[in-house]
Protein backbone atom coordinates (compact mmCIF):
# COMPACT_ATOMS: atom_id res chain seq x y z
CA UNK A 1 0.00 0.00 0.00
CA UNK A 2 0.78 3.67 -0.77
CA UNK A 3 2.08 5.18 2.54
CA UNK A 4 -0.65 7.84 2.16
CA UNK A 5 -3.49 5.19 1.90
CA UNK A 6 -6.35 5.78 4.24
CA UNK A 7 -5.16 4.23 7.72
CA UNK A 8 -8.57 2.60 8.06
CA UNK A 9 -7.73 0.84 4.50
CA UNK A 10 -4.02 -0.94 6.47
CA UNK A 11 -6.01 -1.47 9.58
CA UNK A 12 -9.02 -3.69 7.92
CA UNK A 13 -6.48 -5.26 5.39
CA UNK A 14 -4.48 -6.40 9.07
CA UNK A 15 -7.57 -7.27 10.88
CA UNK A 16 -7.95 -9.63 8.19
CA UNK A 17 -4.74 -10.98 8.57
CA UNK A 18 -2.99 -9.94 5.54
CA UNK A 19 0.24 -8.46 5.95
CA UNK A 20 1.04 -4.51 4.68
CA UNK A 21 4.23 -3.97 2.85
CA UNK A 22 4.24 -0.05 2.75
CA UNK A 23 5.87 1.87 -0.07
CA UNK A 24 6.48 5.50 -1.10
CA UNK A 25 4.52 7.03 -4.41
CA UNK A 26 7.43 9.06 -5.34
CA UNK A 27 10.16 6.70 -4.68
CA UNK A 28 8.96 3.59 -6.61
CA UNK A 29 5.43 1.82 -8.01
CA UNK A 30 3.38 -1.03 -6.76
CA UNK A 31 4.05 -3.01 -9.61
CA UNK A 32 8.19 -3.33 -9.03
CA UNK A 33 7.39 -3.96 -5.31
CA UNK A 34 4.98 -6.79 -6.06
CA UNK A 35 7.66 -8.46 -8.94
CA UNK A 36 10.04 -8.17 -5.63
CA UNK A 37 8.10 -9.99 -3.82
CA UNK A 38 6.79 -12.57 -6.57
CA UNK A 39 10.43 -13.34 -7.20
CA UNK A 40 11.50 -13.52 -3.26
CA UNK A 41 8.51 -15.68 -2.22
CA UNK A 42 7.14 -17.46 -5.27
CA UNK A 43 3.78 -15.40 -4.71
CA UNK A 44 1.02 -15.13 -6.92
CA UNK A 45 0.07 -11.54 -8.37
CA UNK A 46 -3.91 -11.12 -7.87
CA UNK A 47 -3.79 -7.33 -10.32
CA UNK A 48 -6.17 -4.63 -9.29
CA UNK A 49 -7.84 -4.39 -12.38
CA UNK A 50 -5.98 -5.38 -15.36
CA UNK A 51 -7.22 -9.16 -15.20
CA UNK A 52 -9.66 -10.93 -16.88
CA UNK A 53 -11.15 -12.51 -14.07
CA UNK A 54 -10.59 -9.38 -12.11
CA UNK A 55 -13.04 -7.72 -14.73
CA UNK A 56 -15.30 -9.99 -14.60
CA UNK A 57 -15.48 -10.49 -11.14
CA UNK A 58 -16.19 -6.33 -10.60
CA UNK A 59 -18.32 -6.72 -13.63
CA UNK A 60 -20.93 -8.24 -11.45
CA UNK A 61 -22.21 -5.34 -9.88
CA UNK A 62 -23.69 -4.06 -12.31
CA UNK A 63 -25.08 -8.34 -13.17
CA UNK A 64 -27.04 -8.27 -10.13
CA UNK A 65 -28.01 -4.99 -10.51
CA UNK A 66 -29.75 -5.45 -13.92
CA UNK A 67 -30.71 -9.06 -12.91
CA UNK A 68 -32.66 -7.23 -9.84
CA UNK A 69 -33.49 -4.25 -12.05
CA UNK A 70 -34.27 -6.35 -15.60
CA UNK A 71 -33.63 -3.11 -17.62
CA UNK A 72 -31.85 0.04 -17.17
CA UNK A 73 -31.46 3.34 -19.92
CA UNK A 74 -28.33 4.47 -18.21
CA UNK A 75 -25.52 3.16 -16.23
CA UNK A 76 -23.28 5.24 -14.30
CA UNK A 77 -19.43 3.50 -13.52
CA UNK A 78 -16.92 4.94 -11.57
CA UNK A 79 -13.69 4.63 -13.10
CA UNK A 80 -9.78 4.60 -12.14
CA UNK A 81 -7.58 1.66 -13.89
CA UNK A 82 -11.43 0.61 -15.52
CA UNK A 83 -11.98 -3.07 -14.45
CA UNK A 84 -15.06 -1.94 -12.82
CA UNK A 85 -16.35 0.42 -15.78
CA UNK A 86 -15.52 -2.09 -18.15
CA UNK A 87 -16.65 -5.15 -16.43
CA UNK A 88 -19.89 -3.18 -15.41
CA UNK A 89 -20.24 -2.17 -19.44
CA UNK A 90 -19.66 -5.56 -20.54
CA UNK A 91 -22.35 -7.07 -17.93
CA UNK A 92 -24.69 -4.00 -18.49
CA UNK A 93 -24.52 -4.30 -22.28
CA UNK A 94 -25.16 -8.48 -21.78
CA UNK A 95 -28.16 -8.15 -19.78
CA UNK A 96 -30.07 -4.94 -21.71
CA UNK A 97 -27.80 -4.16 -24.95
CA UNK A 98 -29.96 -0.46 -24.59
CA UNK A 99 -28.34 0.38 -22.00
CA UNK A 100 -26.26 3.51 -21.72
CA UNK A 101 -22.64 2.61 -20.04
CA UNK A 102 -20.93 5.82 -18.76
CA UNK A 103 -17.87 5.97 -16.94
CA UNK A 104 -17.27 8.80 -14.20
CA UNK A 105 -13.75 10.22 -13.39
CA UNK A 106 -12.57 13.10 -11.30
CA UNK A 107 -11.48 16.14 -13.45
CA UNK A 108 -8.42 16.00 -11.47
CA UNK A 109 -7.63 12.62 -12.68
CA UNK A 110 -9.07 12.80 -16.17
CA UNK A 111 -6.53 10.26 -18.24
CA UNK A 112 -9.35 7.80 -18.84
CA UNK A 113 -11.46 10.13 -20.17
CA UNK A 114 -8.74 11.80 -22.21
CA UNK A 115 -7.79 8.27 -23.31
CA UNK A 116 -11.13 7.34 -24.20
CA UNK A 117 -12.05 10.63 -26.21
CA UNK A 118 -8.63 10.74 -28.02
CA UNK A 119 -8.16 6.71 -28.61
CA UNK A 120 -4.43 7.08 -27.39
CA UNK A 121 -3.56 5.80 -23.80
CA UNK A 122 -3.07 8.50 -21.46
CA UNK A 123 -1.16 8.86 -18.30
CA UNK A 124 -1.36 10.97 -15.14
CA UNK A 125 1.13 10.76 -12.36
CA UNK A 126 -0.31 10.69 -8.28
CA UNK A 127 -3.05 13.26 -9.29
CA UNK A 128 -4.44 15.66 -6.35
CA UNK A 129 -7.73 14.04 -6.37
CA UNK A 130 -9.71 13.15 -3.48
CA UNK A 131 -10.95 10.11 -5.13
CA UNK A 132 -7.40 8.37 -3.88
CA UNK A 133 -9.10 4.76 -5.03
CA UNK A 134 -8.42 6.51 -9.30
CA UNK A 135 -5.26 7.80 -8.67
CA UNK A 136 -3.96 5.17 -10.78
CA UNK A 137 -1.45 6.15 -13.72
CA UNK A 138 -3.16 4.63 -16.67
CA UNK A 139 -6.13 2.46 -18.31
CA UNK A 140 -4.47 -0.94 -18.09
CA UNK A 141 -3.84 -3.33 -21.19
CA UNK A 142 -7.22 -5.02 -21.08
CA UNK A 143 -9.24 -1.97 -19.98
CA UNK A 144 -8.35 0.50 -22.15
CA UNK A 145 -9.38 -1.23 -25.35
CA UNK A 146 -12.44 -3.04 -23.25
CA UNK A 147 -13.83 0.60 -22.79
CA UNK A 148 -13.59 1.72 -26.39
CA UNK A 149 -15.61 -1.41 -27.13
CA UNK A 150 -18.34 -1.19 -25.00
CA UNK A 151 -18.24 2.36 -22.68
CA UNK A 152 -20.95 4.92 -24.30
CA UNK A 153 -19.55 7.82 -22.79
CA UNK A 154 -16.76 9.39 -20.12
CA UNK A 155 -17.14 12.14 -18.46
CA UNK A 156 -15.65 14.30 -15.22
CA UNK A 157 -16.37 15.86 -12.25
CA UNK A 158 -15.03 18.30 -9.50
CA UNK A 159 -14.11 17.91 -6.07
CA UNK A 160 -16.85 19.89 -5.00
CA UNK A 161 -19.12 17.32 -6.78
CA UNK A 162 -17.52 14.63 -5.35
CA UNK A 163 -17.80 15.73 -1.54
CA UNK A 164 -21.43 16.76 -2.07
CA UNK A 165 -22.27 12.96 -3.08
CA UNK A 166 -20.46 11.86 -0.14
CA UNK A 167 -22.40 13.93 1.98
CA UNK A 168 -25.45 13.04 0.48
CA UNK A 169 -24.85 9.52 1.00
CA UNK A 170 -23.77 9.65 4.42
CA UNK A 171 -26.94 11.70 5.41
CA UNK A 172 -29.94 10.56 3.39
CA UNK A 173 -28.45 7.13 2.07
CA UNK A 174 -27.05 6.11 5.21
CA UNK A 175 -23.56 4.37 3.71
CA UNK A 176 -20.38 5.05 4.18
CA UNK A 177 -18.65 5.75 0.41
CA UNK A 178 -15.32 6.62 -0.18
CA UNK A 179 -14.90 9.53 -2.56
CA UNK A 180 -13.67 7.59 -5.40
CA UNK A 181 -17.01 4.89 -5.24
CA UNK A 182 -19.03 8.31 -5.39
CA UNK A 183 -18.38 9.50 -8.44
CA UNK A 184 -21.18 8.14 -10.45
CA UNK A 185 -23.83 9.92 -7.58
CA UNK A 186 -21.71 13.03 -8.17
CA UNK A 187 -22.12 13.47 -12.11
CA UNK A 188 -26.00 12.65 -11.36
CA UNK A 189 -26.41 15.08 -8.72
CA UNK A 190 -23.98 17.83 -10.10
CA UNK A 191 -25.79 18.12 -13.67
CA UNK A 192 -22.88 16.61 -15.28
CA UNK A 193 -24.86 13.67 -16.91
CA UNK A 194 -28.55 14.27 -17.56
CA UNK A 195 -30.62 11.55 -16.41
CA UNK A 196 -33.07 9.88 -19.40
CA UNK A 197 -35.16 7.18 -17.72
CA UNK A 198 -34.02 4.50 -15.41
CA UNK A 199 -30.19 5.58 -14.08
CA UNK A 200 -28.05 3.02 -12.46
CA UNK A 201 -25.27 4.12 -10.50
CA UNK A 202 -22.55 1.53 -9.05
CA UNK A 203 -21.59 2.84 -5.75
CA UNK A 204 -18.12 0.50 -4.79
CA UNK A 205 -15.81 1.16 -1.78
CA UNK A 206 -16.19 2.37 1.82
CA UNK A 207 -12.72 2.69 2.18
CA UNK A 208 -12.39 6.19 4.07
CA UNK A 209 -10.99 7.30 7.44
CA UNK A 210 -11.77 9.57 9.91
CA UNK A 211 -9.57 12.94 8.85
CA UNK A 212 -11.20 12.05 5.27
CA UNK A 213 -14.79 11.78 6.43
CA UNK A 214 -14.56 14.81 8.57
CA UNK A 215 -13.19 16.86 6.04
CA UNK A 216 -15.79 16.25 4.03
CA UNK A 217 -18.37 16.46 6.56
CA UNK A 218 -17.09 20.14 7.31
CA UNK A 219 -16.52 21.30 3.76
CA UNK B 1 -37.83 18.64 17.94
CA UNK B 2 -36.16 19.41 20.83
CA UNK B 3 -33.68 22.34 19.98
CA UNK B 4 -30.54 19.94 20.65
CA UNK B 5 -31.95 17.67 18.08
CA UNK B 6 -29.43 16.48 15.47
CA UNK B 7 -29.48 19.63 13.09
CA UNK B 8 -29.41 16.95 10.05
CA UNK B 9 -32.49 15.30 11.46
CA UNK B 10 -33.70 18.90 11.19
CA UNK B 11 -32.95 19.45 7.82
CA UNK B 12 -33.68 16.28 6.41
CA UNK B 13 -37.14 16.59 8.11
CA UNK B 14 -37.29 19.99 6.49
CA UNK B 15 -36.03 18.77 3.45
CA UNK B 16 -39.05 16.02 2.85
CA UNK B 17 -41.48 18.57 3.57
CA UNK B 18 -42.15 19.36 7.02
CA UNK B 19 -42.54 22.45 8.84
CA UNK B 20 -40.58 22.33 12.40
CA UNK B 21 -41.67 23.47 15.79
CA UNK B 22 -38.74 23.58 17.82
CA UNK B 23 -38.99 23.30 21.89
CA UNK B 24 -36.89 23.60 24.88
CA UNK B 25 -36.76 20.21 26.34
CA UNK B 26 -35.85 22.11 29.92
CA UNK B 27 -39.42 24.40 29.70
CA UNK B 28 -41.93 21.94 28.18
CA UNK B 29 -42.56 18.51 26.64
CA UNK B 30 -43.09 17.61 23.31
CA UNK B 31 -46.39 15.86 24.31
CA UNK B 32 -47.54 19.64 25.70
CA UNK B 33 -46.51 21.07 22.67
CA UNK B 34 -48.51 18.60 19.98
CA UNK B 35 -51.70 19.35 22.42
CA UNK B 36 -51.34 22.86 21.49
CA UNK B 37 -51.35 22.20 18.35
CA UNK B 38 -53.45 19.57 17.71
CA UNK B 39 -56.63 22.14 19.75
CA UNK B 40 -55.22 25.03 17.28
CA UNK B 41 -54.99 23.01 13.53
CA UNK B 42 -57.24 20.16 14.38
CA UNK B 43 -54.35 17.89 13.76
CA UNK B 44 -54.37 14.44 14.22
CA UNK B 45 -51.09 13.03 16.70
CA UNK B 46 -49.21 10.48 15.78
CA UNK B 47 -47.01 9.25 18.97
CA UNK B 48 -43.39 8.25 18.64
CA UNK B 49 -44.04 4.95 20.12
CA UNK B 50 -46.94 4.26 22.23
CA UNK B 51 -49.36 2.96 20.07
CA UNK B 52 -50.41 0.18 18.77
CA UNK B 53 -50.20 0.53 14.99
CA UNK B 54 -46.67 2.21 15.40
CA UNK B 55 -45.90 -0.50 17.48
CA UNK B 56 -46.78 -3.02 14.85
CA UNK B 57 -45.21 -1.00 12.58
CA UNK B 58 -41.86 -1.37 13.96
CA UNK B 59 -41.90 -4.97 14.80
CA UNK B 60 -41.84 -4.83 11.02
CA UNK B 61 -37.99 -4.84 11.45
CA UNK B 62 -38.13 -7.94 13.41
CA UNK B 63 -40.87 -10.04 11.06
CA UNK B 64 -38.60 -9.38 7.59
CA UNK B 65 -35.41 -10.59 9.36
CA UNK B 66 -36.87 -14.05 11.17
CA UNK B 67 -38.74 -13.83 7.34
CA UNK B 68 -35.02 -13.87 6.22
CA UNK B 69 -33.27 -16.10 8.66
CA UNK B 70 -36.56 -17.99 9.55
CA UNK B 71 -34.80 -19.00 13.74
CA UNK B 72 -32.97 -17.36 15.94
CA UNK B 73 -31.61 -17.93 18.92
CA UNK B 74 -31.37 -14.53 20.39
CA UNK B 75 -32.64 -11.06 19.02
CA UNK B 76 -31.29 -7.46 20.04
CA UNK B 77 -33.25 -4.49 20.21
CA UNK B 78 -32.68 -0.87 21.16
CA UNK B 79 -34.67 0.33 23.82
CA UNK B 80 -36.13 4.16 23.95
CA UNK B 81 -39.71 4.30 24.60
CA UNK B 82 -40.00 0.81 24.11
CA UNK B 83 -42.31 0.88 20.87
CA UNK B 84 -39.06 -1.00 19.00
CA UNK B 85 -38.50 -3.07 21.30
CA UNK B 86 -42.04 -4.43 21.87
CA UNK B 87 -43.14 -4.69 18.23
CA UNK B 88 -40.07 -6.90 17.54
CA UNK B 89 -40.58 -8.93 20.89
CA UNK B 90 -44.13 -9.60 19.54
CA UNK B 91 -43.48 -10.18 15.84
CA UNK B 92 -40.13 -12.33 16.97
CA UNK B 93 -41.91 -14.97 19.36
CA UNK B 94 -44.63 -14.95 16.78
CA UNK B 95 -42.49 -16.37 14.28
CA UNK B 96 -40.06 -18.20 16.21
CA UNK B 97 -41.14 -18.70 20.11
CA UNK B 98 -37.99 -19.98 21.05
CA UNK B 99 -36.06 -16.50 20.57
CA UNK B 100 -34.94 -15.15 23.15
CA UNK B 101 -35.63 -11.04 22.99
CA UNK B 102 -33.06 -8.94 25.10
CA UNK B 103 -33.54 -4.99 24.87
CA UNK B 104 -30.55 -2.67 25.68
CA UNK B 105 -30.40 0.34 26.87
CA UNK B 106 -27.63 3.27 27.66
CA UNK B 107 -26.34 2.44 32.06
CA UNK B 108 -27.40 6.13 31.61
CA UNK B 109 -31.15 6.03 30.46
CA UNK B 110 -31.78 2.62 32.16
CA UNK B 111 -35.54 3.52 33.47
CA UNK B 112 -36.92 1.06 31.05
CA UNK B 113 -34.38 -1.53 32.54
CA UNK B 114 -35.32 -0.61 36.12
CA UNK B 115 -39.11 -0.73 35.47
CA UNK B 116 -38.49 -4.63 33.95
CA UNK B 117 -36.79 -5.74 36.97
CA UNK B 118 -38.62 -4.35 39.16
CA UNK B 119 -42.21 -4.50 37.77
CA UNK B 120 -42.66 -1.02 38.35
CA UNK B 121 -42.61 2.15 35.87
CA UNK B 122 -39.51 4.44 36.88
CA UNK B 123 -38.97 7.54 34.90
CA UNK B 124 -35.72 9.48 33.77
CA UNK B 125 -34.97 13.15 32.95
CA UNK B 126 -33.23 14.05 29.92
CA UNK B 127 -30.18 11.65 30.71
CA UNK B 128 -27.38 12.42 29.80
CA UNK B 129 -26.64 9.57 26.93
CA UNK B 130 -24.74 10.35 23.66
CA UNK B 131 -27.80 8.04 22.10
CA UNK B 132 -30.50 10.94 21.93
CA UNK B 133 -33.18 8.39 20.49
CA UNK B 134 -33.60 6.88 23.86
CA UNK B 135 -33.90 10.53 25.64
CA UNK B 136 -37.39 9.95 26.58
CA UNK B 137 -38.41 10.07 30.02
CA UNK B 138 -40.11 6.44 30.52
CA UNK B 139 -41.99 3.44 28.76
CA UNK B 140 -45.12 4.43 27.41
CA UNK B 141 -49.02 2.68 28.78
CA UNK B 142 -49.13 0.22 26.20
CA UNK B 143 -45.19 -0.50 25.79
CA UNK B 144 -44.28 -1.47 29.51
CA UNK B 145 -46.82 -4.39 30.05
CA UNK B 146 -45.54 -5.58 26.57
CA UNK B 147 -42.25 -5.43 27.49
CA UNK B 148 -42.84 -7.27 30.84
CA UNK B 149 -45.15 -9.66 28.67
CA UNK B 150 -42.75 -10.47 26.04
CA UNK B 151 -39.33 -9.70 26.47
CA UNK B 152 -36.91 -12.07 28.02
CA UNK B 153 -34.41 -9.37 29.48
CA UNK B 154 -33.14 -6.40 29.64
CA UNK B 155 -29.58 -4.83 29.72
CA UNK B 156 -27.39 -1.57 29.75
CA UNK B 157 -24.52 -0.67 28.23
CA UNK B 158 -21.77 2.41 28.42
CA UNK B 159 -21.33 4.92 26.47
CA UNK B 160 -17.88 3.98 25.25
CA UNK B 161 -19.50 0.32 24.16
CA UNK B 162 -22.01 2.53 22.31
CA UNK B 163 -19.19 4.32 20.56
CA UNK B 164 -16.80 1.37 19.85
CA UNK B 165 -19.94 -0.14 17.89
CA UNK B 166 -20.77 2.96 15.94
CA UNK B 167 -17.26 3.16 15.22
CA UNK B 168 -17.33 -0.59 13.91
CA UNK B 169 -20.63 0.29 11.98
CA UNK B 170 -18.76 2.80 9.75
CA UNK B 171 -15.87 1.07 9.26
CA UNK B 172 -16.47 -2.21 8.78
CA UNK B 173 -20.19 -2.34 7.76
CA UNK B 174 -20.12 0.82 6.21
CA UNK B 175 -22.94 2.44 7.80
CA UNK B 176 -23.95 5.48 9.74
CA UNK B 177 -25.83 4.56 12.99
CA UNK B 178 -27.02 7.27 15.70
CA UNK B 179 -25.94 5.97 18.98
CA UNK B 180 -29.36 4.81 19.65
CA UNK B 181 -29.37 2.60 16.92
CA UNK B 182 -26.29 0.81 17.92
CA UNK B 183 -27.14 -0.45 21.45
CA UNK B 184 -27.66 -4.10 20.09
CA UNK B 185 -24.22 -4.13 18.64
CA UNK B 186 -22.99 -2.05 21.65
CA UNK B 187 -24.25 -5.34 23.86
CA UNK B 188 -22.43 -7.81 21.86
CA UNK B 189 -19.22 -6.44 20.95
CA UNK B 190 -19.07 -5.43 24.84
CA UNK B 191 -19.72 -8.64 26.47
CA UNK B 192 -22.68 -7.37 28.18
CA UNK B 193 -24.54 -10.22 26.46
CA UNK B 194 -23.36 -13.23 25.75
CA UNK B 195 -24.34 -14.79 22.21
CA UNK B 196 -25.58 -18.17 22.02
CA UNK B 197 -26.28 -19.77 18.89
CA UNK B 198 -27.35 -17.39 15.86
CA UNK B 199 -28.27 -13.81 17.00
CA UNK B 200 -30.01 -11.14 15.69
CA UNK B 201 -29.57 -7.36 15.99
CA UNK B 202 -31.87 -4.77 14.86
CA UNK B 203 -29.86 -1.26 13.59
CA UNK B 204 -32.31 1.07 13.25
CA UNK B 205 -31.29 5.10 12.75
CA UNK B 206 -28.91 6.91 11.04
CA UNK B 207 -30.03 10.42 12.63
CA UNK B 208 -26.48 11.25 13.10
CA UNK B 209 -25.08 14.90 12.21
CA UNK B 210 -21.26 15.76 11.45
CA UNK B 211 -20.69 17.12 15.01
CA UNK B 212 -21.54 13.57 16.51
CA UNK B 213 -19.80 11.42 14.21
CA UNK B 214 -17.09 13.22 14.17
CA UNK B 215 -16.67 13.25 18.10
CA UNK B 216 -17.14 9.45 17.90
CA UNK B 217 -14.77 8.65 15.16
CA UNK B 218 -12.27 10.66 17.02
CA UNK B 219 -12.84 8.71 20.64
Amino acid sequence: MPNDAPQTKRAATEAYGARVVEYAPEETTREEIASELQAEHDYILIPPFDHADVIAGQGTAALELLEEVKTLNMLLVPCGGGGLLSGCAIAAKGMDAHCRVIGIEPALADDATKSFHSGTLHTVTNPPTIADGTRTSSLGELTFPLLLQHVDDMKTVSEDAIKDAVKFLFYRMKLVVEPSGALGLAALMSGTVTPNGKVGIIISGGNIDAAMMIEILNS
